[in-house]
């Protein structure tokens, strides 16, 4: 059951709730910007699907809706953010406005963040780069729902990596993706669905590999990105240790299984180590490399070659990180966001309880 | 077949024969250090193993054994540097060590390196950041041997990626992986014990699943991590993809297909959009952050947390990024690097060739 609304009805009314909890105009518009991203993409798990659990963020006293975001150490290249507990979907574009500024001055910008919440998709974020003619990467941790290879414990979020690169004639490459083989997203479709998810996803809390969409609820994990050790789940740990590093111990965040979880239900953990959640942004100048003219012309016949490459027989063609997201976001911008009956319960809920019609 | 040597044998040898093909006494210890570091770690498809592909570079006059490496461009932060077609065992320190002295200025710093070969293993590099108490990056783009997702044709190399972070008391994390689902390397162990492969790590020249190690020699090609589309390939191969970009598209070297292939007898593509291949270096300094003491403390909390993790009934423990490589060099520092007999025999060929005793 699916109801069907417009990008600018959904904006309009998440902005709305964000200036209900007390944001203020500008930060209620970059907030709801940030989160119908997702939806535009078709990361339908990251958009206003969540906008109920960011609300019960701010109803648990988690989410501050007027933060002091600032600057509390500084390098000409690098920054480190104290978010005061603000929504990811705020602090995230002050982090990346200052990675893009700090590159725009010495080359690159490198903007570490603790003190933060989930900040929607990393793509949006990185994105932000592109009109500026810079390459932008943006990552996160995220609570702890994947064990590491050879681990029954979880101890690390999906923690994705975004990088967006612009092209000349061609649309920018913008690769995000989770270090997990699939986003919990898609876990969650399945589990809806009551279907069964493919080898490689999900572990038992044993250890053994699983094919339940709702082993997480019985102590199982989701899986690093190559699933097991003979198909490399030891570099997708690696890359989600990564960004956990990056975003939090560089940041002095939270990291591992002391990330606070994103529902306001689940318990906080013991013994924090650090302060909220972690982000980390890089913003590189192409012209701090070479004209952007030249690499712009190389990237665009680095697109072209790739995406007319012989595709195998059951393939229509190769596609280039970011080629589905941007073909949804025209489509839904044109013809409109679907949204599950039970999302939509979710936000007429919360127009009630704020008193901001859908 | 095995012959044990020491490293500091090898070591030496391996200095003369790039002695005496015309590099510097410092290139060629240079280059033998961080080609050796591959035997000490374990990655034996990497070390002295190469060292008659890297010499028939050079007879084949695509390696410069007296290059004058230069800074083409540069910020601040940022250089791309002309390896000038040097042995990228020697370009690669040059560039590692210009991208440790801007971050030492700025905070961080971030070279993309065109004209070079092939540098070895990227955790040398990498590494060569802890001293300073930096976070270290390397990567380097190769010939074509891995299709990306839904592609027949080779259009990437196993692009590898290596992030190495100091920590306190506990030994640094240093991540290095291919963007493959199993590096070449461990292919070639299969083919000569002529063994199968588990499935997702080749396809055949159709694109379908193979577990025939031959199958490259056909028309096949690796995967990227993930293995197929279900399993997360489109990640593995954006991550090669990402490699490929900031090593060649930001320097000018050549990416995606036209990658000269390392054996010199291999002909070189047509119609390449650079020079030589690319390699992308990143140093990050720890305090540009926060107190490297804070980072270190954290780190070595972090290591404990997940080395103690309770592991899978069937494994032992949890592993942190580099704990095998570096268990690996402690014992053949001491014991040695047991070497196969068609290495040997390589080496042998070698001494004789250039009159250097093994």
């Amino acid at each position: 059951m699916e109801q069907i609304f417009s990008y600018e009805r959904l904006l309009s009314f998440t902005e709305k709730i964000f200036k209900a909890i007390g944001c203020s105009e500008e930060d209620a518009c970059t907030a709801a910007t940030a989160l119908l991203c997702a939806d535009l993409r078709g990361i339908d798990s990251h958009g206003v699907a969540r906008l109920v659990g960011y609300i019960r963020l701010w109803q648990a006293k988690r989410a501050n809706p007027t933060p002091s975001i600032r600057i509390i150490h500084e390098t000409p290249s690098t920054a480190v953010i104290d978010g005061d507990a603000g929504l990811g979907l705020v602090v995230a574009p002050y982090a990346m406005q200052t990675a893009i500024e700090k590159a725009s001055k010495v080359g690159t910008g490198w903007v570490s963040v603790q003190n933060s919440n989930h900040f929607g998709i990393a793509a949006y974020h990185a994105m932000k780069a592109i009109p500026y003619d810079m390459i932008g990467i943006a990552m996160t941790n995220a609570s702890a729902l994947v064990a590491p290879t050879f681990s029954v414990e979880r101890l690390l979020g999906t923690n994705p990596i975004c990088v967006a690169i612009p092209a000349g004639k061609e649309p920018p490459f913008v690769a995000d993706l989770a270090t997990t083989t699939a986003a919990n997203g898609k876990l969650e479709i399945l589990q809806r669905k009551n279907q069964l998810a493919p080898e490689g996803w999900i572990q038992d809390k044993d250890g053994h590999i699983s094919t339940n969409p709702h082993e997480l609820k019985a102590g199982g994990a989701l899986l690093p990105l190559g699933g097991d050790r003979e198909h490399g789940s030891h570099k997708g740990y690696a890359l989600g240790a990564i960004v956990d590093i990056f975003s939090a111990i560089l940041s002095g965040a939270n990291y591992g299984p002391w990330v606070p979880p994103f529902p306001a239900y689940v318990a906080m953990p013991t013994d924090m180590p650090g302060k909220g959640i972690g982000h980390f942004f890089g913003a590189m100048r192409i012209d701090a490399f070479r004209p952007a003219s030249d690499f712009k012309n190389n990237m665009d016949r680095w697109i072209e070659r790739f995406r007319t490459a012989k595709p195998a027989m059951e393939h229509e063609k190769v596609l280039i990180p970011g080629d589905p997201e941007r073909e949804m976001d025209a489509i839904r911008r044109l013809h409109g966001i679907p949204l599950l009956h039970a999302v939509v319960e979710d936000l007429i809920y919360l127009g009630e309880t704020f008193k901001v019609i859908l």
